[in-house]
């Protein structure tokens, strides 16, 4: 692989604090699967009576391990549940040998862990179409195992990652009825980032006891305004992966109803899903994307996601280059409605044009003065209706290209 | 602007040689819309009695002179035509101010030529949101019309490039019942190239006789797999015009009916078409994506769609990488019908996988041998159906970056 030299930068200052969350415990390992030198397995275990939710990838080539989580999301199983995961090999495109490789790591694990192979989830993240080396993975188990710990997390986090050069991890810690609950996550992802189930990897742990359909309508929403409103390259990978274990260890209970729990998980789901977007391959520079005024909310996501997903765009923030045209174009192209002497372009507050013309009031220096930030909003009003979205994505730069063209990832 | 260093090494060795069309006549000048020291204006006159044919961009936000061609396509008028086109400012989204400046360029070439103004075609490429100085234009219309010659086509070509490496024409000569046919084009494009109209400016000259309502239908039936059917980065200009006129100067008869002309036609867009890719902002590599066995042309189309703007491909095949795991990903996130066990992939006739899995007979060192040639053929097929599609794309390098991050185009 292309040696990764810098880490991001926009990279957190450090790995974040994260609590223990009860009835989780999590182990890593070296297994060699591509890399060599670093952790590239993690296990995670759950403890009886947890529930899991979950969504995928909707790519019609996903992985082996992502149609095998998907036949077993649904089911009620009380007996605890564990997610066993690899880097350097997405076991995608690998056909009957891919489903093979799923069907002997998750029985090893369930044979390890005391668990039945329906309450095993795996994934796998890396290349596509190369055959994955299960022994690599079942022969680490054992050490694994004795290596599980309730404080060992940020091992995990590091553990899934491929080109990120930074491990991600998030918390929230809410009061229900006057009850500590935790929610902790972790997630990896840095190209092939595209919303359709969004991110690579993302595990998400609470104690917080919550049945298991409760969970999954929590997560299926909220994944369309965080992780689902991310893009870093319009590539959707073969692997995406969202799992939400919930434990009950804490013995507070949560229901649809509970907002707390709901608002400090959709906080902490947008959280990783920036930080996927932060560490996006190559980028230097943040980006949200708001449409506001649109005719519908679908309209409103498909001017966001042209916007988010323009090379011209992108490359103009890269050279902080106010090329405000190159917004117009892409709105232009996208297909949803827009009126040009209705809709408006501001960077952030700073209105940059409207009626169908540059604004008077706007200054050129000003944009240009704008573009230096790390953090750049852009902000179209369609003028049209109220329907409004928002997206976020980076700047494309000679990284991406570097890591693209000289990595096989 | 970023000072273009370098011609495009997929050029073809020069500008090739193009027949003399009777009927119409070309000149060019420096009129300093934006560039200084080369020609940024080309004006086209035709005879008497031309047939005017075009397509134009989809976009949303298309230019004022688009919207303009738009409203004089659809006539009859005996009494001639003239196409005037600036490089440099794309006179999108000026507002009021760019219908009056496209009012007062064509009013004022329709006197210069003695033409009604309903016969004068005009379009901008360049920057958009910037006033056009139309008046630059119009002070050089005296020169141009003093310098029109049937001889000056390259001079023409010359003028409308913006980041175009290099001019692009093409021509043809056919015999329609014994007697001569010239066909004669040229186009400008190297960036915000993607299928909706998928070049930005196309001109083609022919003395053939063909009534309009027939040359239109040959015109927008071939644009959809020749310029409608090329992609550099996904990115939809807001001033893609082709325009077609036929003076009728030879007295040869063309109708609906003759395909001797409809097969020259195609054959000459398809070549101005890969022109465009060849000169695709910082091509190295000249990319045919075939699909077939699709479920319906629609999903072919999608299917190619898909992989031809794939970043992950693109920078792939920049770094010579037979990274095939790319394409069941683009495969896979298209939405469009696919079966993972009935696709097969193969580099040109090379068979990389199928039956889910990488091919028994593919070696990697063959796959890696043919990404090092400089046209790269990639050919899924979906095993479904028997629709097909292809599609021509170029390679993303950190050309385009340099370009694109630097450069307000």
């Amino acid at each position: 692989m292309a040696k990764i030299e810098h880490v991001s930068p926009l990279a957190p200052a450090s790995f974040p604090e994260l609590p223990i969350v009860k009835g989780v415990y999590f182990a890593a390992v070296e297994a060699g699967v591509k890399y060599a030198g670093r952790k590239d397995v993690m296990l995670a275990v759950m403890a009886p009576g947890s529930s899991v939710a979950g969504v995928f990838t909707n790519s019609a080539t996903r992985s082996a391990a992502v149609l095998d989580c998907q036949s077993k999301i649904g089911n009620d199983d009380p007996s605890g549940a564990a997610f066993i995961v690899n880097a350097g090999n997405a076991n995608a495109f690998t056909g009957g040998n891919g489903e093979r490789s799923v069907h002997a790591v998750t029985q090893a694990v369930a044979d390890c862990v005391s668990l039945p192979i329906s309450r095993v989830f795996s994934a796998s993240t890396g290349v596509i179409g190369e055959p994955l080396p299960h022994d690599r993975i079942t022969g680490k188990l054992q050490e694994l195992r004795d290596g599980l710990s309730p404080d060992r997390i940020e091992l995990a986090a590091q553990a899934i990652r491929t080109t990120d050069t930074f491990a991600k991890g998030a918390s929230k810690t809410i009061e229900v009825e006057g009850q500590t609950v935790q929610i902790a996550g972790i997630a990896k992802g840095s190209g092939m980032i595209a919303p359709d189930m969004a991110t690579m990897l993302v595990y998400i742990f609470t104690d917080a006891k919550i049945d298991r359909i409760d969970l999954q309508t929590f997560v299926s929403e909220l994944n369309q305004v965080t992780f689902n409103a991310i893009t870093v390259d319009s590539d959707t990978s073969t692997s995406d992966t969202l799992l939400v274990a919930a434990t009950g260890a804490s013995e507070v209970l949560v229901t649809s109803e509970t907002l707390a729990f709901k608002s400090a998980l959709h906080d902490l789901m947008l959280d990783l899903a920036h930080q996927v977007v932060r560490d996006g391959e190559g980028a230097t520079k943040f980006v949200e994307v708001r449409v506001t005024g649109a005719a519908s909310p679908a309209e409103a996501r498909i001017h966001a996601s042209a916007i988010a997903n323009s090379p011209l765009v992108k490359t103009a923030i890269a050279g902080e280059d106010p090329n405000w045209g190159r917004i117009v174009m892409a709105i232009g192209k996208s297909g949803a409605s827009a009126d040009r002497d209705k809709l408006s372009i501001r960077f952030d507050d700073i209105l940059v044009a409207e009626n169908g013309w540059v604004s008077p009031s706007y200054n050129e220096d000003d944009g240009a003065a704008y573009m230096k930030n790390q953090n750049i909003v852009l902000h179209v009003d369609l003028g049209l209706g109220v329907a409004k979205d928002t997206m976020w994505t980076c700047d494309l730069t000679h990284g991406y290209i570097t890591i693209n063209a000289d990595y096989r990832s």
